[in-house]
């Protein structure tokens, strides 16, 4: 097929930030465009060809934008997927495909994926709901403390506890979710690896998550990691792994811990562009963006490598406030050497809210590491 | 102001790819964005938030969009100047200014104030109408060789014309034009200066213009230019040079010529993103885009130079074809180190029509240049 002609229609399910950046390579393509998001504010709606409001959820909503396109891809993992495996049924390309996403969107298949393919991970249990860790508890079967998670649609800061007493687990949903150990790490790390429909495959460097020491949130994404070159190997080798095991097509976000004796866990995946990848817009040959449409449109993978060192910033909301959103001090942060916001368009603010993220590129890694802390001292995301 | 904002519009003058490549930074910005274009075609149609059908050189049309945001741009010279002037009396922030658009627009104009501001350029003769210069060669006044060049509205290949012979003037428009004494050039070189409205300058390196042999066509843009380091120095000063006689807000494109004896004459200039600044959004730090936009919001100017080596071919129709447009071999070209293909969204091809650009980055800059030369001879602009 001819992507680059207008008898070609590609449909992205979810208009959101990662849509949007996306869409800028769509148009470096001259791809035709199709978004269905459930906002009328979706920040994909003006840069796609073609918008349909609709419930990503929904059975019927998604067969029915998937009809009306050639191939379907996503920037959100939670899609109907029944309709999905009816679309690819039916002829319609769905990369990542719909048995990826059925792994992906439940943890504890997740989980028990990986120890079927042999794949490094934190010891875990499956509970079908919350009320049953209780008892294992008082029986001797699970001890204290762990990670619980929920099955379905966890993802960071929600839907996951660090359940140290019997006490932490009130309140908590009584849904399937799974009881995970809780892994003692140096460093969180991920890597990206891309593999297109022929099977080629290539991979990002190793980049590091630092973590905020007492809100435990990702504060900066650096690329490369600065850890051992061995244990960078490894990381690889076991990212390299799972992609395999997965065999996708696009992008595989690979999220690992390196534990304090430099053994690498499995956290988890993301089979599309990621928050571990935005740098790549500015510091490598090719954007995290790019080489999913590439991988997704079977074209040749771009190189994977780095033209400088890269930092990401995630711009979050102030915690003390909650509306329509400044930016404060944004001029300070663009005076800096280096320095690239990116705004994703959303109007209000609340405290935590993903606002946006800063690149900062430099051929020193250290010296963008430092004007990343200026960076983070200066920007506010705050409310009128 | 608050550029951050959505009570903030920003007006784009034309709506074709340079408008497009601007509208990607703006979305990153999350600045509301207004394109006035003739085409309801145009590339720029669904990248802005709004979009208005009219005519740029038609004065109501202009100075009614005008009145319609906070800060006017353009992304091409040809537009209603008396209405900009208008606009700016009325409060509305014009940049590039009238007054700089005025000189820019008519060649003659534009000679008289290298003239009037002691920068060197070609000698030449101003002409009322075409039909004087039979007269003025016969009179001794002015003599063959000479390029004859339409004051108003010429563009590369267009408004242009070696004149060797009197007879090569028949069939010439009898209009406004000048005659500008034949230069034997080594290079054409090009600088890009951008100054924002608090007059803080930056200038991109100095780039080369590499023409094909025989069909005199700029056919790889190359940064850095590979040329003596006084040379470069005496480029970047004269472009300066003419940056601050102009006193522009936003870039200024200085091409240049440098003749065999190393001598550098400024040939003309283009007051928004420029063909010769293409590569930037690979190789710089900032891409020019980006940098227009810094400077006509008065932010602080990004870092202009380069991560890695860049070398931009423009992608134009095929000489024999014409219709609706394929891109041949593109596949093969993307499978190349670090080639990245920028595709306009033209659907109709014809010959030398301007398709797209496609940019090579590499370390190295003379594999980058090896590498796009098998770009060159790979990739075919050709119809169905």
């Amino acid at each position: 097929m001819n992507y680059f002609s207008s008898e070609f229609k590609l449909g992205i399910l979810g208009g959101g930030q990662l849509g949007k950046m996306l869409l800028y390579n769509t148009r470096k393509f001259d791809i035709n465009t199709s978004v269905m998001d459930a906002s009328n504010e979706a920040p994909c709606k003006i840069a796609c060809n073609e918008f349909t409001l609709g419930d990503l959820m929904d059975y019927d909503a998604v067969y029915n934008f998937g009809k009306r396109v050639d191939l379907l891809t996503i920037e959100i993992e939670n899609v109907n997927v029944d309709a999905l495996e009816a679309l690819e049924k039916e002829g319609i390309k769905v990369y990542p495909a719909s048995k990826t996403l059925k792994i992906i969107q439940n943890k504890a298949k997740q989980k028990l994926f990986y120890v079927d393919n042999d794949i490094p991970t934190a010891s875990f249990s499956r509970f079908a709901y919350t009320s049953e860790i209780k008892e294992a508890v008082n029986h001797g079967g699970l001890s204290l403390p762990f990670v619980w998670k929920s099955a379905q649609f966890g993802y960071d800061g929600q839907g996951v506890k660090i359940v140290r007493t019997i006490a932490d687990l009130d309140g908590l949903p009584n849904v399937e979710c799974i009881a995970e150990s809780l892994v003692s790490f140096k460093n969180e790390l991920a890597v990206i690896v891309a593999r297109n429909i022929s099977g080629d495959i290539k991979s990002y460097p190793v980049v590091e998550m630092e973590f905020h020491p007492e809100a435990n949130q990702v504060e900066y994404v650096i690329c490369p990691a600065r850890i051992d070159n061995d244990v960078a190997k490894k990381a690889k080798a076991v990212a390299l792994k799972v992609s395999e095991a997965f065999n996708h097509v696009g992008l595989l976000a690979v999220e690992m811990f390196q534990t304090k004796d430099d053994q690498i866990l499995v956290n988890e995946v993301a089979p599309r562009p990621h928050n571990s990848g935005h740098q790549t817009i500015e510091a490598s040959y090719t954007s995290q963006f790019e080489q999913h449409l590439r991988a997704i449109l079977n074209l040749p993978l771009g190189r994977t490598d780095s033209k400088v060192g890269g930092v990401m910033v995630n711009l979050v909301g102030d915690e003390s406030y909650t509306g329509n959103v400044v930016y404060k001090n944004i001029e300070t942060i663009m005076k800096m050497d280096g320095v690239t916001p990116h705004i994703y368009g959303k109007k209000q603010t609340r405290p935590f809210r993903k606002m946006g993220h800063v690149t900062i590129v430099n051929e020193d890694l250290n010296q963008a590491r430092r004007i990343a802390e200026e960076v983070k001292k200066s920007i506010k995301v705050i409310s009128k």
